[in-house]
């Protein structure tokens, strides 16, 4: 399993991306899933992949490649504005199935794909997309300032609780770590290093990109502090006052 | 969707179930998920229900009926241990299935039902099991006092956390009610009221039942210093001291 997330706020995006890659217990590997396209001062694009790896990887070499469209075969360094480039995610994913769909289909193994699309192109404002296998997608917006991929839901009620689209990108950092914490303790197939980059509204770069290991002594803290805190928070709770009748 | 947890502590068992049934989201009632069995001073034991609402209403009748079994018929009054109780609930499910297994799988309806199954019965000690719908279980041990059923990822989290064999009931409430908490507010079709139980070990009866309401003062004051104690958490956690590089 997989599981990446994306923020949607004021300040720009944050995208967290675990890399475990695995088929079956027994077949674990590190993969990257965060990619990145940056030509800076014009255009910075992030996407991140959950699903069958050679179904997500056949994805990524047709957007390196170019995807056949309109008679063109753009790139997402080609693409002028992010909806276009989710669009384009979306026809690369279409192009895979079109290739590979119905012989998977035949060994009964499921068209399982999905990604978060995360950008700025120059001239336009920062998006955040998540596409679907069918090769749709949906946008975040500020209501609803964030977007995930994989195992998405033990990590959901901390962002449902404390992320708004005013959350500012440094404490966007600590609600993805804590958001993956709580993903990695309770679903071992979610594996650490942790892949982290950070987008700034206006930047037209990767602001900050860095790959976190069990060894970071941050995310250490991170997780320390986070599990004190829950522990100590549900301590302090009084005790229900129906108990004693 | 539902949501049922069961924890199985030194000191007894807890146990927490939602009321929210749907078939679509115009079709959302309440029904109670929790069936209690007490002889006091010889046998208490809890079922909890999730999956599909004809499924286990036929499995509950079943078990109410007697379930046909090495020539007798008996209920969960007349085994003689909480393993047998816990076959019992696995050959009713096998009943149900052997009867309406092939009509459901004609509709294409998955035979969707798990069950958790708690109590104590004179002479034994105090058990809690998770039965599947093929009718075989699993049961809590110190090294992982708790079990789940239905919709149960939101909630993990915290119980992975914070819980232990040598919790006390009271602060067992206390988790539940924090795991359903988090629960409700990621999953619209997780819904109040719901209804908890407590059963002290020795006991041989319900200790506690109470059906909790969007009124109840003391669930408030759980969800609000929850989602503050969160807040604060990691509103109070250092930023990343590799951000200013």
């Amino acid at each position: 399993m997989t599981y990446c997330v994306g923020l949607y706020v004021r300040e720009g995006l944050v995208l967290l991306a675990d890399t475990r890659t695995n088929a079956g217990i027994d077949h674990v590997s590190t993969f990257g899933k965060m990619h990145i396209v940056e030509a800076p001062g014009q255009r910075v694009l992030a996407l991140l992949t959950a699903g069958n790896l050679a179904i997500t990887q056949a994805v990524v070499a047709r957007l390196q490649e170019g995807v056949w469209l309109d008679g063109n075969r753009p790139t997402l360094f080609d693409v002028g504005q992010m909806s276009h480039a989710a669009q384009l995610v979306g026809a690369a994913v279409r192009d895979v199935f079109a290739r590979d769909g119905q012989a998977l289909a035949g060994q009964g193994v499921a068209f399982d794909c999905s990604f978060l699309l995360a950008g700025e192109i120059l001239g336009g404002p920062p998006r955040l997309y998540l596409i679907y296998s069918a090769g749709n997608f949906i946008e975040a917006t500020e209501d609803t300032p964030f977007l995930q991929i994989g195992e998405v839901k033990y990590g959901k009620p901390i962002l449902d609780r404390a992320l708004t689209f005013d959350t500012s990108l440094a404490d966007g950092i600590k609600l993805v770590l804590v958001s993956m914490d709580s993903t990695l303790r309770s679903n071992l197939t979610v594996g650490m290093p942790i892949d982290l980059a950070l987008i700034a509204a206006g930047a037209l770069r990767v602001t900050l990109r860095r790959r976190i290991t069990e060894e970071d002594g941050y995310f250490h803290l991170v997780r320390e502090r986070w599990a004190a805190a829950l522990r100590d928070a549900y301590l302090e709770l009084p005790a229900p006052d129906w108990l004693a009748s």
